[in-house]
């Protein structure tokens, strides 16, 4: 069998099976992430031999020192894998939910009933644990999973794969709602993201290029963020005490990151007063400002942004910093530089964080508050599988009821249109 | 300018003004609309004039006479689409609305408030009116469109979203917010489905052929629904006088359209009792059986089903009958020959009802209804952009709402991240 009809075939048996776990209940499914949370304690000695096998071939191929990190279970990383798939046990069941039931004139009673996607594809980069994350989100949202992980990872994603298929038998649910591509080549994902007869959402995650390929080639859905360029706007009226402790968290808590602060923009009427003070707790923190001629002028220690500075999404101790005149100037430059990931504004006046929350086009928008909150924990979704900074179906982190959708149900008797 | 650039500079231009209709009040929009319906009273005339150039050159080219009619901007049409842009104008503006308020551990306020999508592109065939129709709704969500109709109208097209460019320069809201694209080429839309950067959504209507060259060529997301396939399944605990109705309407009230019926799963153990009798109001309302051999064993006067019949969507007086022995071999037909579009179920059994809603999966599924009503105005959306048989978004009828999408936006007095 070639590539082209194996991986179609492991499309249309998750497509085939996902019924299965689409028309689970809450405790069958419940029963599942149990077993998987107890298989993966359990397995723990033999799944982290097989992570072993992956870390020895990385360090053969000299893999970075970042991407070994994120490749390995250690126990901490393994624990919380577990603890993972407990949280998402402890979740509510959005399936079956029925939204806005209303009456019509002629007597049908019509809602939206909230149902599972059908088969959900992940396709990621080199953290193995991902495998499990993912698929604890999509079972519980009654969905079947493709997963396709980095080539690094394979012993580690099909020892994991191995859990998760268990579980569904265990339960008497059809294990083909799993699914693992168990061949390294690229071409895979490329295939796979043909199949779309059998597979309703792709989600990639991992670096920019990994999203742009998926997204490039897919004939399926994709929800995906390609990075995170966020700004703070301290406004005129900005309690300038508060500006400093949300910039500083919003830039140094985990600079690595697609909610990390990466712009500031400083209204020039308190630009005198905060940029020296904001300055000094940057260099404190070493972090290095890309600022313009008025952010020089005002605190020397700032570099010379260049042309090239502007919108980029350092994941570093930098950033840029840049004085404007108005609410409208930094508007127009979220506008321009942005990502439509996150950006907050630092104002105590009533008035101008209504305009920026209405105004400023993000997945999320924020007043008085540090841009590391945009995320699906933090924010109340339970726990997350990924942020969309595209606006269809999802704009902003990706919980359980993002993996599932509404259909119409209406209740009759007898009507006929005229 | 070559196309490419003047495809990619009109995109560029939605793309650039939408902001002004996505930060327009409600009553500004509703002006637009006012003034929209009162231009199109006015210009009644001069546009019907145009309409004649299409129609003359559309005879001339020898379309035929269903598509001349299609065509046609007669009085009916013309009064109708008033009517309609009229009907958008009174419709809640979703735009601002703040869903599910919740209050964090930490004090944090966080919300989803309701925002337009972008820009709309509309790819669509001979029906003008959809200019109008589509425009209204795009706009009242606070987003720009971009129109591609069929080249057969494009004197039509020209000449109504010239009424739409006035409305809005009346109002003060940039005209750019409406594009046309001008040229009849079809690599036009090609180019159209890859400005990814300027369009957000693609809404395809017209024959399957368009959808799925529009589908398969673009990279922003696509809905659509390809064809409907929809079926009506008469349970044993059927009351089998409220079925003929149900089933007569859904066939013959409007056979061309998705919504109709095309085909009937009837229980072995009321077969007996209904085949006769509904196959009677059949033979008497003109419309044609392709049976199972059981059917015809039971009503001789149906014809004999093909392989191929299974699964057709006639669009005509024609319907496939099968007799099944059970709920479930019901569902599985359904899931093997349904388009997701919609499934009825006729049946006074509780617990049969339930399981049929819970487990058919279509865009709209009923209980003792016909399938007519899955359409936008019949559900309550007020008016509808087109049916949805894809998951991601939306599924079932697109009105007002569906043209949107939410964005999370967060209340904080100086929270930072632990």
């Amino acid at each position: 069998m070639n590539m082209e009809q194996h991986i179609a075939e492991m499309a249309a048996r998750a497509g085939a099976a996902c019924r299965d776990i689409a028309l689970a209940s809450t405790a069958a499914k419940n029963l599942v992430l149990g077993d998987v949370a107890r298989l993966l304690r359990e397995g723990k000695t033999s799944i982290q031999a097989e992570n072993g096998k992956d870390l020895v071939v990385g360090r053969e191929k000299n893999l970075s020192a970042p991407m070994l990190d994120r490749l390995a279970l250690n126990d901490a990383v393994f624990d919380a894998m577990i603890c993972g798939v407990e949280e998402v046990c402890a979740l509510p069941d959005p399936i079956g939910g029925i939204a806005a039931m209303t009456r019509r004139p002629n007597g049908l009673s019509v809602g939206r009933m909230r149902v599972p996607l059908g088969v959900v594809a992940m396709i990621y980069e080199s953290r193995p644990n991902v495998t499990i994350d993912a698929a604890a989100l999509c079972l519980k949202a009654g969905n079947g999973v493709i997963l396709r992980g980095g080539s690094e990872a394979i012993n580690s994603n099909l020892a994991l794969a191995g859990v998760l298929k268990q579980a569904l038998s265990n339960n008497q649910i059809d294990p083909d709602c799993v699914q693992v591509v168990d061949t390294t080549d690229r071409k895979a994902i490329e295939i796979l993201l043909q199949q779309e007869d059998a597979i309703d959402l792709v989600i990639p995650r991992g670096g920019e290029g990994l999203i742009r390929f998926v997204s490039h080639n897919s004939r399926i859905p994709v929800l995906k963020h390609y990075k995170g360029v966020c700004h703070i706007y301290v406004d005129k009226d900005a309690d300038l005490s508060t500006a400093t402790p949300i910039i500083l968290n919003s830039k140094t808590q985990r600079p690595g990151v697609c909610n990390a602060l990466e712009g500031l923009l400083v209204h020039s009427s308190v630009a005198g007063a905060f940029l020296p003070v904001i300055g000094d707790a940057f260099t404190r923190a070493g972090v290095t400002m890309a600022g313009c001629e008025k952010t020089r002028a005002l605190y020397p220690g700032a570099e010379a942004a260049t042309a090239e500075d502007w919108g980029t999404e350092w994941l570093s101790l930098k950033l840029c910093v840049k004085v404007v005149e108005s609410l409208e100037e930094a508007e127009a430059y979220i506008a321009r530089y942005g990502s439509h990931h996150t950006e907050s504004i630092i104002t105590e006046n009533y008035t101008t964080a209504q305009a920026f929350l209405a105004g400023v086009d993000a997945s999320a928008v924020m007043v008085n508050a540090s841009t590391r909150f945009n995320d699906g924990g933090q924010l109340g979704l339970g726990a997350e599988i990924g942020i969309s900074t595209t606006k269809l179906h999802a704009y902003g982190p990706m919980g359980l009821e993002e993996l599932t959708t509404q259909k119409f149900i209406v209740y009759g008797s007898g009507q006929v249109r005229e």
